[in-house]
């Protein structure tokens, strides 16, 4: 006689990656609840139609890659709450969740650590071409090229931070003790920080000698790094962006490098992951690297508890954690 | 009928590098100093022993490349300071030029913030992977290979700092702001300084998870990063290095990287420069640079300064600037 298998009550969650990946913490998931991986090689509104446990699925363990928009949702009419590992949210409408009641946690600032320090890593090795001398000493060409172009000091150098969010502030107290001279842009002033603010990118751009670039995308961020701004910003000027790809014209930005109307970037996110524009390949005034500024094996770790603490909450209806709220 | 030409009559200055190398320091040189640059092509002593102009050389502007030593010394009768570019003075018999009356002149602490900027560009690079994920974008592997290491957060990060001069002081109140937890070694405690002491280097490699080597070269000093230390780091364990190549026993931190017996490095000199030790040049987890720690534009200019302002204060009897006092 077979009984049916403990397997079958558990909730049924649904993670479009794989997840967990820590063993302990896979061990603690798979005792407590059913999960289901998305098939990536299908989009997820096919994969989801034709899979019958669509219907019962209760949460949603998402990521930037794939949008959670009206159409997915529709295929998944138990769900109760979306989870992001990301800090951002834009690829989840939020509007259509609040609608339908589904809550929606993100990350919170449990990256923005990382991310700062990968922000200030980047800048550093655009100023002083760290990663151009590892490829200088790398080709062999230190003993027979005598000539190396001089990078630039940090200190004295006037930062402007595009959002002064959790990671905004934590670039800020990190390049203060450089030296920097910190000014930022945000939707409001904030009361209580001691840096000049400007209401205008513009106008903060015509007033630093490099651009941190880690606000939020949202409708009125898109695109908010423009011509304009890197006109501003001027032939020696930097940005970094650990925001996301669109927030800045990338096309222009390209452009910008490619002629030397700006003096360099250092660059985490693109408008087309994994796609980097080519031209950005070839130059010695750019540092690239494949959205990692939040990852390390500490927010690993942490993300996953994150996320297990979320769907024990859910589960047994206790406050969610990192909840996300402006909508 | 011939007048003796002005240049004849002014000071001789002896160079082992084209220097002044900014035009209006150039300008400003030749109108005070004649200048004669050493023939690299053959060795000093040579050169100096074939140039009659030798016998009336006043001042000697030098750098590590080339030691000067009672060989050299003994070349220059009228030699009266020996100006260095560089904040070592490890290529300079100091005992000798003491006994000869010869005084000496370093770039003092002007190189402190850029070393320091550099050392920390290094540390994060390091841990976060980032010149190997830039080389990994270059390559086209974002968008094929989906795995990528994962680096290591700073914060809480335990980062033993190898002589807490100028450099080390910089380099502390820097991670400082990133959330590391400092100690350091040095001749002695410094009673003003909140960081833990340790007298030795092991039992500050076995508490630390990086070790930062900015000290001076000098006999007590040579291989003071040794295999005894690097096993106390360990296999997660960092060394950056900024100071001297031969603070290191390179030949040792070839073989614990090769062997991962330490976890990586950040290497901005070598004990043989220019030359590399090639098994570092195949390795992910060392980030290597051509001993450019110290040298942006901006410091360029203000060495460029430093040495113009001693030149003329020794010509012209006033006290030196950046005198080398230990010895």
């Amino acid at each position: 006689m077979e009984t049916p298998t403990a397997a079958e009550e558990l909730p049924l969650v649904l993670t479009l990656f794989p997840f967990p990946s820590i063993p302990k913490i896979k061990q603690e998931f798979s005792k407590k609840f059913t999960t289901i991986l998305a098939d990536n090689s299908i989009p997820l509104h096919q994969f989801l139609s034709t899979n019958s446990q669509s219907q019962s699925v209760r949460i949603l363990i998402s990521y930037p890659k794939t949008p959670i928009n009206y159409e997915i949702l529709n295929c998944l009419p138990s769900l109760g709450c979306v989870l992001t590992i990301s800090t951002g949210t834009d690829h989840i409408d939020l509007v259509e969740c609040s609608r339908r009641g589904i809550a929606v946690c993100s990350a919170g600032s449990l990256y923005a650590d990382d991310v700062a320090d990968f922000a200030v890593g980047l800048l550093i090795d655009v100023l002083r071409k760290i990663s151009a001398a590892d490829r200088f000493v790398r080709a062999g060409l230190w003993p027979v090229k005598g000539e190396y172009p001089l990078g630039y000091k940090l200190g004295g150098k006037r930062v402007g931070i595009l959002g002064l969010g959790s990671i905004g502030w934590e670039v800020a107290k990190r390049v203060e003790a450089f030296g920097c001279i910190i000014a930022y842009n945000s939707r409001n002033k904030k009361p209580s920080v001691p840096f000049p603010y400007y209401s205008n990118v513009i106008d903060l751009a015509s007033n630093s000698d490099v651009l941190i670039v880690c606000c939020e995308l949202n409708e009125e961020t898109f695109h908010i790094v423009s011509k304009d701004v890197m006109a501003e910003l001027g032939t020696n000027g930097i940005v970094i962006n650990v925001g996301r790809g669109a927030l800045v014209d990338e096309k222009e930005l390209v452009r910008c490098l490619v002629q030397r109307e700006i003096g360099g970037a250092g660059l985490d996110v693109f408008e087309s992951e994994p796609n980097v524009p080519k031209e950005l390949l070839e130059l010695d005034n750019v540092v690239l690297s494949q959205h990692i500024g939040g990852i390390t094996s500490e927010s690993s770790a942490a993300i996953h508890e994150l996320i297990l603490a979320n769907v024990d909450a859910f589960f047994s209806g206790k406050p969610l954690l990192s909840l996300v709220k402006n909508y």
